[in-house]
């Protein structure tokens, strides 16, 4: 049985749903699946949600080790990720350092979602 | 030298910026850690954003190998992950399968983003 038999040319046309917009390119969804792996990490997320939830949107290292019970390396990591990925910026200030969430870029990555 | 003596009392409490509200738990952050998880490629972002172009954001199986350059074993790869993650419901009708776009699932995730 060939190809045309097996699968009639109707059917081979019904398949094709016209497209109403361009999709997503390549190097955009490179970009995003970038700012999403530094997201998709529980504990990310959660140092996130605690420097979004200090006044001013920033919060000193100290306040962000104990609630998730890593140890301080681990915290650091994270964090360096999320700085990295340019969700958090960091300042040292005297004894201690600083993490301030940068403004927009959640909300970007949000809207970049909801545009898929 | 002590500890009091290397940070005096007034640092101790300077590093505690007071917290506005509650952070992001964590039964809450893992569950938005697995949905971010799924979307952390940039071959499934594609294939999402290929189903949302689409007209009723539904697309055929056989418009979502074509253009990313993969594999076809490779795209139901990604796309089983997509329906699992519940981003994506598949319908099988007549020779092919039919990816629909899930009603509010990015919207869904991309509202969680932004409220970190």
């Amino acid at each position: 049985m060939t190809l045309t038999e097996a699968l009639p040319i109707t059917d081979l046309n019904a398949c094709c749903t016209p497209i109403l917009r361009e999709p997503m390119g390549a190097d955009a969804a490179e970009k995003l699946a970038r700012s999403l792996k530094a997201l998709a990490d529980p504990a990310r997320l959660r140092l996130l949600s605690i420097v979004a939830s200090h006044d001013d949107a920033e919060a000193c290292v100290c306040d962000l080790t104990e609630p998730l019970g890593l140890s301080q390396p681990t915290v650091s990591h994270h964090l360096k990720v999320l700085v990295d990925a340019g969700y958090l910026s960091r300042e040292k200030r005297g004894t201690w350092a600083y993490y301030s969430l940068t403004p927009d870029a959640l909300d970007s990555v949000s809207g970049l979602i909801s545009e898929l």
